[in-house]
C-alpha cells in the first residue's frame, strides 16, 4: 500500500467519504488511490474556488468535514477565497495539496511554490508529510483537526513521493477533543445580565439551528432579552414556526441604530459585533460604549452547551414559550419586477425544508425582509466577504442533502467569479435553482464609494463598478454549463420559472432582470 | 491629498499607467482617486485571475510594469495562480491590496485575513504601509521593486485610513537597479564550451526576442552549438526569419533523448533543464551526468547583456549568418478536423506580427510544430504550469499591443478557470481570436496517470479527468460574456472562422471540436 492508499482509506476508516477535487499531476497516485475505493464520492469542481466553496457548504448542512484535492500552490491559491470564507463559517474540511517530490524541489521548476506559505495564510492547521509513513498517522490528525473547536481548515500537503512510496496501514482519526465551555461563573453572571433591561442574546453558528436556537428562543421569552444574529451567518432555521430573531443590518448607522439602547451583549456561538469594513469617521464597534458585551462562548466553542447552561441557570421550564414566527405566505405578485415583490413571490414559492443560500448582497437587503415568515427552511449565507461562495456552497449542501431543495440567490457580480459551479450542478444532477439578480454590476460599491466619503462615481469608477458594455447574458451563461436557464424580466415570468425550478429535479437557473 | 491619491499620482508620475482592478470597499479612495485621473487605464476584469494574468500578458509586451487593484486577502488569493505564472514569466507588476484600517483589525471582523501571509508566498516584495504619509514612498519603491531584476511580482499593502488620511507629495520611482551580469571570466568559460561538440546555447527571457536572439543564432552558427528553448517560456520570436531554435519537450524520455549528446549547456536567461514534474523512476535533471552545467545568467540577470558578450568573446561579425527558419506556408487543409491539420490552418492563416498566446497543453504538442514556418510572431506559453493563464495574458497582451493580432490557443480545462476574460475582451474589444480545444477533459492527466504509474483511469479517475456529462458549450459561454463565436467541427468551418476572426478587429472565440 502506497502513501496515498494509507490516505484514502484512513479518510474512509474515519467517516470522510466525500471528496471535492481538482486534481493535477502531483495528485495521480492520490487519484489512482480513490479509484480503487469507489465508496468515496469524487465531485469534479472545474475550478478550485469551486472546490473549497463546496467543503464549505458541505460542511455547513452535512455537520462533518469532506475532503478536497488541490494541485500545489497555485491550486491552493485559487481555492483560497472560498477557504476563507469557509473559515468564517466555522466550516471543517480536510484539504488535501500535493507538492513536488522532495528532491525535485531544490530546482526551479514551473510549479515549485511556497505550498506552506500560501496555506498557512488561511488554515489553522499545516501539515506536510515528510515521509510516505507518515501519511496515515498526518491525514488522521488532519481529520481530527478539522472536526475541532466546531470546524476548522486543515490542510495536509503531500510532496508526490509520500503518495507513492511504501506507506503504513491506514488509521481511524481519533475524536476530536469537545469544545471549549465558559465557566459557570461566566453562565451565571450571563444568565444575570440577560434578565436586564436592554439585554441581547446574541446567537451564531449551533446556536442557530436544532434544539439551542429553540432554547435561545425560550430564553429571550423568559428573560425580554431581544434574539439576534449577526448580518451574516453559516447556517440559521428561519421561517414560519422558528424563534423570532432580529438580525444586524450590515451599514454602520442602521447597525449603531439598532444596538443604542443595548445594556448587555451576551454572545454565544459569536464573536461580538463589528463594522464589516472600518469608515473614516465611524467607529468598528457599533454598541454604545456603555454596553457590557460578554464574551461568553466564541463560535469556536460549545455553543448549544453554553445555551442550555444558561438556560439551566435561568431555571427555564422544558417547555417554556417562545415567540414563533408566524407563517406568512403573501400572494404571488404580478406586473413589473421589483425586489419588494420578488422577495414576496419567494415566500410563496420556498418549498418547506428548502435550504436557501443568499449571496444577493444589496438586492438581498430588500428580497429577504419578506421571506421570514416562509414555509421553515435553513438559510445559509456568505460568512467572509469574499464573493463568489453562492454557487459552490449551494453545490456543497446539495451534495450534503440530496433530498433538500436548494435556492441559491446571487448577485450577478458574485456569480461571475465562480460560475464553473454551474457544470459541477449538472454533472451531479443536483437540485438546485439558482436566482441571479442581474443588476449588471457591483452595486454594494456605489453604496461604499459614498459611505467612505470619496463621492460620486465618474468613469473609471463606473467602469469598475458597471458590469455594462457588455451585459451578460445569464442564460448563454447556464446553458453553456448544461444547467437550463430563463430570463425573467416580468414577475408572472419569474414566478412561471420559480415555480418550475422546484418542481424539477435538477437545476436550473433565473436571469432576473432586476432593478 | 490623501494617501490613495497620492500613490495614484505616484504611478502615473513614474510611468505606470495601466491598471488592472477588480476592488472593493477596503479601495475606494484609491478608485475615487483613479476616477481624478482619467489617463489611468482602468480596465476591469470579473474576477482577479484575470486581473494578474492580465498584467503578465502587458508585461510580456510592454516590457514594463502595470498595477492591478485587489481586494482584501481573498482577493489576494483569487489572483495567486495567475501571480504564480506571472512570477516564472518573470513578469513585473505592482499589485496594489486593501486592506482593514489598523484599527478595525483587532477585531474578528468577515474580511481580517492574512493578506502579507497570502502575499509573501508568491510576491518577491511586500510592504504594507504604515501610515498615509509612507504610501508615496511606498508606492514608489514598490514600481522600483516591480522592474527590478528584470521584473518582480510586488505587493503595496494599504490599510483603508493609509489611503483616506492626508498623505505627501507624490515622487517619482528610482530607476531600478541594473540586472547582475556575468563576471568576465564566466563569459570567457561559457564562450570556450560553446566551441565544444555537444554544446547548447540555452536560452530564455530577454534572450529570446530582440537583437539578442538574432545574436543568439549567429552565436550557434559561429560555434556550431544547439540554440535551445525550455519547453515553455514567457515570449519568444518565432516564424520566418527568426534563427532557428530547439524547444525541450514536456516528457522526461523525449527530453533525455534530446539532450543526450549535450556536453555542455549554457543558460542564459534561463535556469538549468528541469523536469516539470517529479516522476518515481526517472530523474528531476534530464541531461547526461557528465554534461556540464553552465548556470552563466540565470532569469534575473542582464540575458541581451550576456549574450552580447559571448558574441564579443567568440569575435563574432556584426553580419554573421546564422541559420533562419525558412517561411513555411502549407495549403489550409479541408476535411475532417485533426491536430496536424489544425496545425497547418494556423500557419496558412496566421497574420504577420500577430501574438500568439498558447496554453493549448496536450493539443500543442501537435498543433504548434507545423507553424514554426508561419509569418513571424511572438509566442507567449504558460510559465508556471496553473492553468488559466491563456484568456488573461492574452487579454494583457492585447491592451499592450493594441495594433496588433493576437490569437489564443487553449484547451477546454484551462480556459474554464478564468473564462471570466471572455467579458474583458468584450468590453475593452480587444482584437483576440481565441480557439478553444474542445477536447472534453484535462487530457494531459491521462498521460500522466500512465507516467506515474498509476494505471488506467477507473470510474472516479475519469470523472475527475473527463468534463463531459454535460459537454461545455463554448459558443454560448463566449456568448453569454458578449464574445461571438462559431463551432467548428470541419477544417472549413475552421478555416472560415479563423480567417474571419483575424479580419474582424475584435474578439471572437473559436469551439473547435476535437480530439
Amino acid at each position: 500500500m502506497n502513501g496515498a492508499e494509507s490516505l484514502v482509506k484512513t479518510l474512509l476508516a474515519s467517516g470522510v467519504d466525500t471528496c471535492f477535487a481538482n486534481p493535477g499531476t502531483s495528485e495521480m497516485h492520490f487519484v489512482a488511490a480513490l479509484d480503487d475505493h469507489p465508496d468515496m464520492n469524487c465531485i469534479l469542481c472545474l475550478f478550485e474556488g469551486g472546490v473549497s466553496g463546496a467543503a464549505d457548504g458541505y460542511f455547513r448542512m452535512k455537520g462533518d468535514v469532506s475532503a478536497t484535492l488541490l494541485h500545489l500552490a497555485p491550486g491552493f491559491g485559487n481555492a483560497f477565497g472560498n477557504t476563507h470564507n469557509a473559515r468564517k463559517a466555522g466550516s471543517g474540511m480536510v484539504h488535501v495539496v500535493g507538492n513536488h517530490a522532495g528532491r525535485h524541489m531544490k530546482y526551479e521548476s514551473p510549479l515549485r511554490g511556497d505550498v506552506p506559505g500560501v496555506a498557512g495564510a488561511v488554515s489553522h492547521w499545516v501539515r506536510e508529510s515528510a515521509d510516505a509513513t507518515d501519511v496515515a498517522a498526518d491525514g488522521a490528525a488532519a481529520i481530527r483537526a478539522a472536526r475541532s473547536k466546531n470546524g476548522q481548515i486543515a490542510t495536509l500537503i503531500l510532496p508526490a513521493d509520500t503518495a507513492w512510496e511504501a506507506g503504513s496501514a491506514p488509521l481511524v482519526a481519533e475524536p476530536a477533543p469537545a469544545p471549549d465551555r465558559p465557566s459557570a461563573a461566566q453562565v451565571e453572571a450571563a444568565a444575570a445580565a440577560l434578565t436586564q433591561p436592554g439585554a441581547i442574546l446574541y446567537i451564531g453558528r449551533g446556536a442557530m439551528f436544532g434544539p439551542a436556537r429553540r432554547l435561545a428562543g425560550q430564553i429571550a421569552a423568559h428573560t425580554g432579552a431581544r434574539l439576534m444574529a449577526d448580518t451574516f451567518f453559516a447556517r440559521a432555521e428561519r421561517g414560519a414556526g422558528t424563534p423570532v430573531m432580529g438580525q444586524l443590518p450590515y451599514p454602520v448607522p442602521p447597525k449603531m441604530e439598532m444596538l443604542k439602547d443595548a445594556t448587555q451583549i451576551i454572545c454565544v456561538g459569536n464573536n461580538r459585533p463589528v463594522a464589516f469594513f472600518a469608515y473614516p469617521d465611524r467607529p468598528s464597534l457599533p454598541e454604545p460604549p456603555t454596553a457590557r458585551v460578554h464574551e461568553l462562548c466564541d463560535p469556536q466553542m460549545d455553543a448549544p452547551w453554553t445555551i442550555q447552561a444558561l438556560a439551566q441557570a435561568l431555571d427555564i421550564p422544558a417547555d417554556a414559550p417562545f415567540n414563533a414566527q408566524p407563517l406568512a405566505l403573501p400572494d404571488a405578485p404580478t406586473g413589473a419586477v421589483t425586489l419588494e415583490k420578488v422577495g414576496a413571490s419567494l415566500a410563496h414559492y420556498l418549498p418547506e425544508n428548502a435550504i436557501v443560500m443568499n449571496e444577493s448582497i444589496t438586492s438581498s437587503f430588500v428580497v429577504m425582509p419578506p421571506t421570514v415568515g416562509a414555509r421553515p427552511h435553513d438559510l445559509l449565507t456568505g460568512t467572509g466577504g469574499s464573493i463568489g461562495i453562492c454557487l459552490p456552497c449551494a453545490t456543497g449542501a446539495a451534495v450534503a442533502a440530496p433530498d433538500r431543495k436548494v435556492l441559491a440567490l446571487t448577485g450577478d457580480g458574485s456569480a461571475m467569479y465562480t460560475l464553473q459551479s454551474l457544470w459541477t450542478m449538472a454533472r451531479e444532477q443536483l437540485d438546485v435553482t439558482v436566482v441571479v439578480f442581474a443588476n449588471r454590476g457591483y452595486q454594494i460599491l456605489h453604496g461604499e464609494l459614498n459611505d467612505v466619503g470619496a463621492g460620486q462615481p465618474g468613469r473609471n469608477a463606473a467602469r469598475m463598478f458597471d458590469i455594462v458594455e457588455p451585459q451578460l447574458d445569464w442564460v448563454s451563461l447556464a446553458r453553456g454549463h448544461g444547467v437550463p436557464a430563463t430570463r425573467a424580466d416580468t414577475m408572472e415570468a419569474f414566478n412561471k420559472a420559480l415555480a418550475d425550478g422546484f418542481a424539477s429535479d435538477g437545476p436550473s437557473l433565473i436571469e432576473l432582470v432586476c432593478p
